[in-house]
């Protein structure tokens, strides 16, 4: 069987396709015998097979021409499948130990060849909803995030570099008009994808379509998303594309990737954390009562966001005198100056980071896709209490963001809820 | 002779094209006989023919692959005519009667044909020098800024428009890296291009490479030039870039264009003004004091703003529920909230305004390209004694624009230097 053109695999067709791509097959040691192969697509938008041999496993990730989870109603480019391999492949190269290495990509076939993240890795969602502490949690992704997001900015890069690789990414419009929507749009307008805990958050919903503030805010950020070609972003960086161990911890699925704010991908994570906190409660029985859980999503929030400042500034110090086009040494080289111009730097990500993280919790709440951190929460009055406060932080968050300034100030506003 | 290689043309060569070329050839009533040829380009860049027979007339504008003032040894991109005829084309179908018309284009010879604005139209610059008044000029260039301005950015257009417009002009990097050189970088630093008024100037043109709030702020309008793709803008919006008689204001030279902030042209055009009011004492005399002309210029540079302001509102709430993808109707269409969301928009872009304006203004006293407004007073220490005033006032405006919420405020600033 030949793979010419695209075609949408499954548990069959698969091996067929196997065999005719060497780097593939190789990996199992070009032995198709007694190998399994298995549909895992949880996610939204994708499909993806885990294949397992006697000699070796590989994780195959197919894009089809429209949305999985609401299907061929709502079209979507499988060209996204492009722009995750090119993102994969960049922020394996700049942060390998956090990000799958890519086996094999087939442009035609939409089609990804990944490393397979065997067990006992599992999508940090369902490690925070089973209340499990990740110790470098904190420490891996603000390191995924750092490296990713400085070594893709002018911090590092100069404009030559920078504008052939936003040109590029700009092609990936229709992933961007996706977010655009679902989390800029959507949640601020009657729209027949949302919804919300009914009738319990009836009121709530309407008063965010009723916030003009609110409203004016998230314009802005709406703006600097369409706008700012800040650094290479991962675009959809929830609790639901990372991957975890107690010792490790993968990035995935950056099929949103294009140039973009920075605060969008610290944002995200920040937000999707503060939707687990708050669900926590939801959770909580006689036997785990999650108190000392809830104090830990608290420290890694906290430490996830001072880690990556941290990081970040660690890496501009270290190429300060580098090609950069950002802030020239002859110019920028004076302590004093290096500081004030951090500072600057780091406080106005700081408040991108809020808006853009209290926006996505926004979007989870009364948007169209929700979060299996609330979803599970099966009584419908106890998830929507859980859920009206994480959506009141939200919006104090994104109103109010100038006026923060550290970590801690976030984390007490949190605890108020 | 064939020309299908680039190669440069001088007024002999010249004729030899514009026979193989219908559109040039026609221009002419395909007569070439008794035409007139001569080269003006008084600008930095390139080289401009005019060319005039008895039956029409035209100009052609050629790029070579270096800066026509500096010399070979200083290259650019002749790609650079490219992304000038496509700005100039997009400009006139969006304000038909401020830009000229393009007849003809030759990307192989870097190459364009234009409508020729025939005398009296002289560069604005020559007529502030001059002190003569343009009655006309405030409505007509506000209304260039306001119509290039809003039809290309997100408030008109859809984000796959866009994208796609953005993606095309990553392109003209060469220029906007020479935008960052010359005018966020140069100044700030020792440079070998940089000049001033010296001695006059000496202990100034320090003070701006040491003062480290000027060039924390410098770095901010730095990022946005970079990332921000706002709307299509002009890129060189300098009071040599615009011809003008009584009745005609003609925008010409958008060669520097590509999709960045909006608050660039502005700042541009307001900024060259200040330059120019600033240097009416080097000029006055006793035939003509230059009093009432000073008063005309302060006027212009409120009326611009003031007519940009309501205009590209205007073009806002008549176009609000077109196909612009930034404040969709379902959101905002609400008389109060389309008030505010407007309200912080021209705020913010009157802010961008000052600081590119401001930042413009110092380039051009201590950077490379200085501006016949100062240079044509030839007493060095009158000279330097408008650069001065001038440079004050933009360190004000660039440091503390933020204070500043109408353009009243600014004139008065600039009535106390
Ligand atoms: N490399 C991998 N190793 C193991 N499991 C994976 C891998 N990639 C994806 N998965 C599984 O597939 C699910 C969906 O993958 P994802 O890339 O998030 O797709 P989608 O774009 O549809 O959200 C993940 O939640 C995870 O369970
Ligand atoms: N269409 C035109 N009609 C008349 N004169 C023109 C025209 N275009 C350019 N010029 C003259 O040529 C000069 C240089 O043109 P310009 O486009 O500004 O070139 P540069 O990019 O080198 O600055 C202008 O200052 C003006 O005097
Ligand atoms: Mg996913
Ligand atoms: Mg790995
Ligand atoms: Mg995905
Ligand atoms: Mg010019
Ligand atoms: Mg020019």
């Amino acid at each position: 069987m030949a793979f010419t053109e695209f075609r949408p695999l499954d548990e069959k067709s698969l091996i067929e396709y196997i065999k005719t791509v060497p780097a593939l097959h190789s990996r199992l040691g070009n032995n198709l015998d007694d190998i399994k192969i298995k549909e895992v697509g949880d996610g939204n938008l994708n499909f993806v097979y885990i294949i397992v041999g006697p000699d070796g496993s590989f994780v195959i990730k197919q894009a089809l021409p429209y949305i999985r989870c609401i299907g061929e109603s709502w079209p979507m480019t499988k060209e996204r499948a492009y722009f995750e391999a090119v993102a994969l492949r960049e922020q394996a190269r700049l942060s390998p130990e956090h990000v799958p290495e890519v086996y094999h990509f087939d442009r035609t076939m939409s089609l990804i060849g990944m490393r397979y993240l065997e067990p006992p890795h599992i999508i940090l969602r369902k490690g925070l909803i089973a209340g499990i502490e990740y110790p470098l949690l904190a420490e891996h992704i603000s390191e995924f995030m750092a490296r990713t997001l400085y070594f893709t900015s002018l911090l590092h890069r100069s404009t030559t570099e920078h504008k052939r690789a936003v040109a590029e990414f700009c092609g990936n419009v229709e992933l961007c008009r996706l977010t655009e929507q679902v989390v800029f749009s959507d949640p601020y307008k009657v729209s027949e994808y949302n919804r919300w805990t009914s009738p319990f958050l009836d009121l709530e919903a309407e008063a965010v379509r009723k916030d003009n503030i609110l409203k004016l805010e998230v314009a802005e950020l709406k703006s600097k998303f369409c706008e700012r070609a800040q650094a290479l972003i991962h675009g959809d960086l929830h609790t639901g594309s990372v991957m975890v161990t107690r010792e490790s911890t993968q990035v995935i699925d950056p099929e949103f990737a294009f140039y973009g704010p920075m605060g969008f991908d610290v944002g995200a994570f920040l937000g999707n954390l503060i939707l687990a906190f708050f669900a926590q409660d939801g959770h909580a029985d006689q036997a785990y009562d999650r108190k000392t859980y809830k104090a830990w999503i608290l420290r890694t929030i906290e430490e996830t966001w001072n880690l990556f400042r941290k990081k970040f500034i660690a890496l501009w110090d270290e190429h300060k005198d580098g090609s950069g086009e950002a802030y020239l040494p002859a110019i920028y080289n004076n302590p004093e100056l290096q500081l004030l111009v951090q500072e600057k730097f780091m406080d106005d990500l700081f408040h991108d980071t809020l808006g853009f993280g209290a926006a996505k919790m926004i979007r989870r709440i009364v948007g169209v896709a929700h979060v299996e951190d609330f979803e599970s929460i099966t009584d419908a009055s106890r998830r929507a209490d859980c859920e009206l406060r994480a959506l009141e932080v939200a919006k104090l968050l994104l109103k109010e963001r100038r006026k923060f300034h550290a970590i801690t100030e976030v984390i007490s506003a949190i605890q108020k809820f």
